[in-house]
């Protein structure tokens, strides 16, 4: 797959974890010679193989900033792809958005079927607290619990399972950009913050820089979003890798229609700036993080 | 409801812990005023009001083995009971077994939708490690660590889910007893023996008092699962609470259509035999236990 990042120290970092986190993906997600074999097949065919690992990225970048073992840092940047992965083949649904494209091939439940896609879904969330919790991932178990919690809190229904649900009911809504940001913080930025903050919690960080690294996550996953909303509107399905003109089909409200497309543009670049402040005590170190948030609103798919 | 115990003592003790269980789940399951609501209500619809409340039952009986403080197995019985509703939920649903009836109550999907009832499955797996993770579950987080771990593998691909898919073939396979036994111990085994552990996970149990637990959740598992199947041929669908004749309708093979009512009958009564004869080092403590072996087998739902 071909990254257009904005610099070519982050294509090549992006790629570099890409390739890392396939690796280890790989790894962690088995197969058996049971008849349960199938399951274990939609888990690897919805997981391995595409992405820009986006989240596992951030994860590992953050990881840096305190020196973290990146063997370590690895396992949670697995997890959180692992749930995110989980996100994509229960919202392909045809109970959900109905989709039959993702990363350019046929979603789970084509390639598969629906009842093997739910149940991969299941065993991927399952499967990410199995690799959070276990020492490998950090000597001290106080460590493990706060990323399960933290982890679980992101994803569950205070977090991006919650915003799947105000999703499916925002063209009923008459939302405004507060009650969108509401939703995508819920949706998309609660697991972003996650994979930002892991760094953290896996160095044991002071709650100040704890709290930078949030800032930042905060800003950049609502720029991530706006720029999702303008491919939506702009993009081309097949560089874009699904489908597109869907939230327009449904009626919804997005940052786009809302805000119109040169604000939102602006807005987005504002939040990048924004993003980047967040960084300042973390200096060069940060530099990666800095690239990326410029990335995700110059992305093209 | 009623519950038709095998003894008054333990129809007193499945009551009084099912209306305990149902007081933490009510609170441990909030409802929230944002459009996600509805979310939180399908969690509650699924959860709440109903069932035998078994695999609760089981983890409060283990945790008095080990004078486990009643509060801390109370939040693993609900765990284990929100991993239970959700694996049902999902089971509903019409890409699975396409059922309208659930303790003789409307199906999540046919209450609410399939978007929100599959999204309630998932709010409610992450919502069981949530409540597993906090320090108010045990003080030690390696305990903590250890329950995450043990109920993610109990449940994931390797144990219900897995289960689940080989359920999803087993009219296509061709399966002896050794091969239902197998599918039987994933898709409800593991989460029995999860519960019948948990006790001696809180209790920091010597390994061979846990390996006596797991005897006996091996054996009353299985007996369970024939009396289901029992129930599947002899029970009445108001009585049961849900459809009968599903198995022999899809062509599944089970213990009864391989062994014969009669013998399957035989059978059931000889795991609760070996069952209980794995509890003899907790002598009486382990009455309650005993006689909930000897009512998986009576009862008539």
């Amino acid at each position: 797959m071909s990254i257009s990042a904005s610099s070519p120290s982050l294509a090549d970092a992006l790629a570099a974890t890409a390739a890392t986190v396939e690796g280890e993906l790989d790894r962690l997600l088995g197969l058996t010679d049971g008849p349960e074999r199938r399951l274990h097949e939609a888990m690897r065919y919805a997981t391995l193989g595409g992405g820009k690992r986006l989240r596992p990225f951030l994860v590992m970048q953050s990881a840096v900033l305190f020196n973290v073992s990146p063997a370590a840092a690895l396992r949670v940047a697995c997890a959180v792809e692992m749930v995110h992965c989980y996100s994509l083949i229960h919202d392909d649904l045809p109970c959900m958005d109905d989709d039959d494209l993702r990363r350019g091939r046929p979603t789970c439940h084509k390639a598969f079927d629906e009842a093997t896609a739910l149940l991969a879904g299941d065993a991927l969330l399952t499967r990410a607290f199995e690799v959070l919790v276990l020492p490998l991932t950090h000597p001290d178990p106080t460590v493990r619990c706060e990323l399960v919690w933290e982890l679980a809190h992101a994803s569950g229904g205070q977090g991006m399972v919650g915003g799947q649900m105000v999703d499916l009911q925002a063209a009923a809504l008459s939302m405004d950009v507060a009650a969108i940001s509401r939703l995508q913080q819920m949706k998309t930025g609660r697991l972003f913050a996650f994979a930002c903050e892991a760094g953290a919690i896996l160095g044991k960080a002071a709650q100040q820089l704890r709290q930078a690294l949030r800032g930042y996550s905060h800003d950049m996953g609502l720029a991530f979003q706006i720029a999702d909303d303008l491919l939506d509107v702009e993009g081309d399905a097949d560089e874009v890798g699904k489908r597109v003109g869907k939230d327009d089909a449904a009626g919804k409200a997005t940052f786009v229609s809302l805000l119109g497309i040169e604000r939102a543009r602006a807005q987005a670049a504002m939040l990048v700036d924004q993003a980047c402040n967040h960084l300042e005590p973390f200096g060069d170190k940060a530099e990666l993080l800095r690239e990326a948030a410029r990335y995700v609103v110059a992305r093209r798919r």
